[in-house]
């Protein structure tokens, strides 16, 4: 199969690797929209210790069943794996599996490739309705999803109101959508990039801003998609006493909060990572029955294309918060 | 009446001031126990803004009503007096009011007095059988029960079976009995101090160990009740995936969380400060009933030597997490 092979840092290769023989209970599917995510970017850097080169990335995908019984179901793909027996997975947080996998870090490939192989409680069906370029969404809008899950039901005292979401990338744009689908209606997102800002229309009750608007304006959840010390900062100055900060970026560093302020005035601060099976679930659902609005903020280019891809959003070259590539 | 001013940094004066007047709707309290708190230090070293000399200090006080439809009840003194009507008042968060007021901080006079004057609602009830000297623990146990709340609130969906308490002064000491009254029986204490570490005994679900011991061991929950960048490392690599930190010290700095594998582990950092109402009112009725343990582990001084007990208790030359002075 051709497959897009990260090489070495800062290359990228598309060229003919062996097709994956799925294992007992795996299904092969054939990819047919997938996602570029930052945490690939991060790694065609070579910032990412998880994922050494020779690696295929890629893990936010749809496709078609190919063979066996699911034959030609179309398919979106929950790319963790867990062992399904620690005690995060009997507790229902599959994301904390001990023994977690994830398709793109070692020993699984990832889907930047023609085909997949993923055992068949990760797949979810998709309707005819929906495409399979808004299907491959389901991952990073689920990390969005979880993440606001958590924040509203660490607040389940004390109704969200407003929320402030600190990214307008696919996991910013993931938790505003999700904030409005979980009953938060009054949601400002910012982006410091005036591209994205103006390319983003995200409905009625998202305020998209450049950062100085917030203006010492306080927030009930504080969203940082980014998870830089300047990011946490801002977060922290604007939740309001009480409040939680989900922090969902992976950028570094972990200087921003003011703890005697977090403490006084009884801040929360959660870390948030990927999502549970049932958030995943939840998402899919969300998503196909609209409540995640239209979910067209993305851009499609051929897998072949995918190293001119990485370079353009590395150059900020790119409007939409999300690029998917399309293998042949 | 006698009261122990704090007149400059590390400078404490036992003298004659003007006895309180009520205000409408306060009541007049005799002291009788009155504790020493790590804040209280605070101030008298000279470090803490809100408390500027001269001043009188001292916020953990029970006593006797004197005069009015109230007199001769003996009571225990919830020290933060909020406004009732802020969003915080309203859901039930006095202790975020944001016009909340304590005493020992200026407008409000401290305890370390004959007299303090105090609105109806933060007075409880003493029973019979309960001394002043216990009773005056309130407050400090207070803030722990609050901490392990929050805690326990927050790990609803996973119950909570293993905690480390870090720091054995009364804060520490009030996490860990409260721990045990609130169902978590495998309790880990550190303190770097052997003298306070070979005096505490906190009955048998509390280990009592120094620093160096927990060695790797990891806790569902774990409270830092000093707040330090050093204690807060210690909490976030003793957290397991999935578990909080309750960070309850205001020792200072904001260093000492690993941001990145907090993210990537779903560790949740939860600010606590004092309590609600319901809380003190709750704390006071656990320690009514017995299930707080003895609550001896104090030593009494007459108010008059004040400023020696300050000076020893700077020194570590006090083994008993909290001193009571005893006005005449």
């Amino acid at each position: 199969m051709k497959a897009l092979v990260y090489t070495a840092p800062e290359q990228l290769e598309y060229r003919d690797v062996a097709n994956p023989a799925p294992a007992p209970g795996h299904h092969l599917v054939r990819i047919e929209s997938v996602g570029i995510c930052g945490s690939d970017m991060h790694a065609f850097l070579g910032h990412d210790d998880r994922r050494p080169a020779p690696l295929i990335l890629g893990h936010e995908a749809a496709g078609t069943v190919t063979g066996g019984p699911m034959d030609g179901t179309r398919v979106t793909i929950n790319p963790l794996v867990n062992c399904g027996t620690c005690r995060a997975c009997r507790a229902g947080r599959e994301n904390l599996c001990s023994k977690r996998q994830i398709i793109s870090l070692p020993p699984r490939e990832g889907a930047f490739a023609q085909f997949v192989a993923m055992p068949e409680r990760n797949l979810v069906q998709v309707p005819d309705h929906v495409s399979l370029d808004v299907a491959c969404l389901a991952e990073p809008v689920a990390v969005g999803w979880h993440a606001i899950r958590l924040g509203i039901d660490a607040m389940a005292h004390d109704k969200v109101q407003t929320a402030l979401v600190v990214g307008g990338g696919a996991i910013g744009v993931a938790a505003a959508i999700s904030l409005i689908a979980q009953g938060v209606t009054d949601v400002t997102l910012i982006d410091p990039n005036s591209l994205r800002r103006d390319y983003l229309n995200l409905g009625p009750y998202v305020d998209v801003q450049a950062p100085a608007e917030i203006n010492g304006r306080m927030f009930d959840l504080t969203v940082d998609c980014v998870g830089y010390d300047a990011t946490r900062a801002s977060c922290c100055a604007a939740t309001r006493p009480g409040g939680v900060i989900l922090h969902v970026g992976l950028g570094g560093g972990s200087a921003g909060l003011d703890i005697r302020h977090m403490t006084l005035q009884e801040i929360t601060f959660i870390g948030t990572y990927t999502y549970t099976a049932q958030d995943f679930r939840d998402t899919c659902a969300a998503m196909f029955d609209g409540r995640l609005g239209p979910l067209d903020w993305t851009d499609t280019r051929p897998l072949g294309d995918g190293a001119a891809a990485f370079g353009d959003i590395r150059e900020g070259r790119i409007a939409a918060p999300k690029i998917i590539l399309k293998p042949a």
